[in-house]
């Protein structure tokens, strides 16, 4: 159903609580529709007019749905739910992006033991802020109350992303070539990954006090650093004709996993650690668990939220294109595969 | 990512038993792809070319999320989880429907404290099931574990599905008026609705067991019965010239709330109980919880899976049209709103 008829189901009896939740989500919602979104006409579904993709040669829609992991689960612990909504639409964005997409819209879901109405429209009012900070709609979702599912206090959030790109733009990693650049673009913390084994580290410390380590952030703070868009920076260096050969979001499996997908067979990387700059966060969670640098870089990105791979000759201008701290943290080499950290 | 590139993350690390399940489920999936399906290149996002909207005038896209509620508890305690990756798609199938649309793609979330790679693999073996037989691609989808947040033994299933109908065949409702007929396509049971209150109530039963006020299946058969999808009967509808001015997809409120979404402002809508075929376990259910008639209406589908709303002259050639079941149930009245049940 759309956002604005979103109702709170307890054994299929809406409640009260649930339409003041309602009032205070729409009109979030509402302002990220534009003239595509057909609203009040589909009761049951979001509708989106395609009619722009009719300009394009061969329209490829890209999807990617995901949800959060056990971040929730820090949101819960401080009591703070918005920017857990901008998380999931911002994971979604950069996974359709690798491709070459821009977002179209996004759908949400969001699922607990007992919903409290005003958790849901903060996740939601973050979802459509991080939607209109994309020129994405926000055009449906559901929310779902489910006792003995859920633990106690506890809650899940979906969330499913459409973009479009022309055939001919798909960015498929084919032509990634021995001697390429990676380029990093900075993440701001743990993102959406990493928090079964981040919170069983730091579970016994203060999460509410500023840490001098941390830059001053607590630890609570850190751990919520919101999942950063790429969509600007990968859409300035597209529209500045830079060749983007491949691109990794770094995710669950850091950089270790993640950037096998994008390589062709045959090809492998190497990566100069101290090449970028590793939010604090992750140095703090190693230390205290005692884990070894190997297993840092296969759970956490490490401060690597995307790899953009570019032809030697480019990376210059790539560099120089962006305003955005923008690393060269390593290359593309043939005769290994995998990615080798040194 | 794509199904077929599934991992099962404990914190960050994929693990062996993630691998068989997704070995067990990949040639399922691949079964759904047409040549729309853009397969091997994304590895972050699945990718669909929307080439064939280039034929309509003007493409509408009908996105739809949504559970299946605590009908997994149900699929838990029987130990039977292929129904359960129906059930989602033939939702998400009935919500695009009613505003016209067929369907094109869809994508699942699916997430536990502990995933068990066999029962994931059912799931979403069941879901390819259903999306094949609905000419529907399953592109993506992703899996989650997360201790701490669901109850241990639980799970949750999220499908999202992406349908397209040309923007002049929307079907919004706005055509209905006073003395138009009310279809009803039958429910094979609960759907996906109403499952707290079924679930509280039936608890202490055997579910195993054959029952012979069930018609000789057990509790559990009965309450997993698989959620139907009314695309084929909608679209022998559509394709033999009836006019169709509305439709209603009943889930969660029932009859009550599902109907009146569809209505246009000053009309209500007249039902007659008994002209329909309503499944044993609603009286099952109803009898053992002592539940007032009203409640139960409220809640469950009470058998009527979907009413499709025709105009007077057209409802026996409606009835004509199809094979399966379709029966009158009421019609729609000016000067009254919501639903009355006689």
């Amino acid at each position: 159903m759309n956002e604005q008829n979103k109702s709170y189901k307890r054994a299929g009896v809406d409640i009260t609580a649930g339409q003041r939740a309602t009032a205070l989500m729409t009109e979030a919602v509402r302002a990220t529709y534009g003239p595509e979104v057909l609203a009040g006409i589909g009761a049951f579904g979001g509708l989106y007019s395609a009619a722009r993709l009719l300009q394009m040669t061969e329209p490829v829609l890209v999807a990617s749905t995901d949800g959060v992991g056990t971040k929730t689960a820090v949101a819960a612990r401080m009591g703070t739910w918005e920017t857990i909504g901008r998380d999931i639409v911002n994971h979604c964005i950069n996974d359709v992006l690798v491709q070459g997409a821009y977002p179209l819209f996004f759908l949400d879901y969001v699922a607990a033991s007992v919903l409290e109405p005003e958790q849901v429209a903060s996740v939601v009012r973050g979802m459509a802020l991080a939607c209109r900070e994309a020129g994405c709609a926000l055009i449906g979702g559901e929310t779902a109350e489910m006792p003995g599912i859920y633990a106690p206090g506890q809650m899940d959030i979906v969330g499913t992303l459409i973009g479009v790109v022309e055939r001919s733009r798909i960015i498929d990693g084919l032509r990634i070539r021995a001697g390429d650049v990676l380029l990093a673009l900075p993440a701001t913390g743990l993102h959406t990954n990493g928090y079964s084994l981040a919170r069983a580290v730091l579970e016994p410390y203060d999460w509410q006090s500023a840490n001098v380590e941390l830059g001053g952030q607590s630890i609570g703070e850190a751990l919520l650093a919101v999942h950063r868009s790429y969509l600007r920076p990968v859409r300035d260096l597209l529209e500045a004709g830079i060749t983007i050969h491949g691109m990794a979001h770094i995710t669950g499996g850091g950089l270790i996993d993640n950037l096998p997908r994008v390589l062709p067979e045959g090809l492998g990387a190497t990566v100069q650690r101290g090449a970028w700059r590793e939010p604090p966060i992750f140095g703090f969670i190693q230390q205290r668990g005692g884990i070894s640098t190997a297993e840092m870089f296969h759970v956490f990105n490490m401060g690597v939220g995307m790899v953009v791979i570019v032809p030697r000759e480019q990376a210059t201008r790539a560099l120089a294109t962006l305003s955005v701290e923008l690393s060269v943290i390593g290359e593309v080499v043939a005769g290994q595969s995998g990615v080798a950290i040194t």
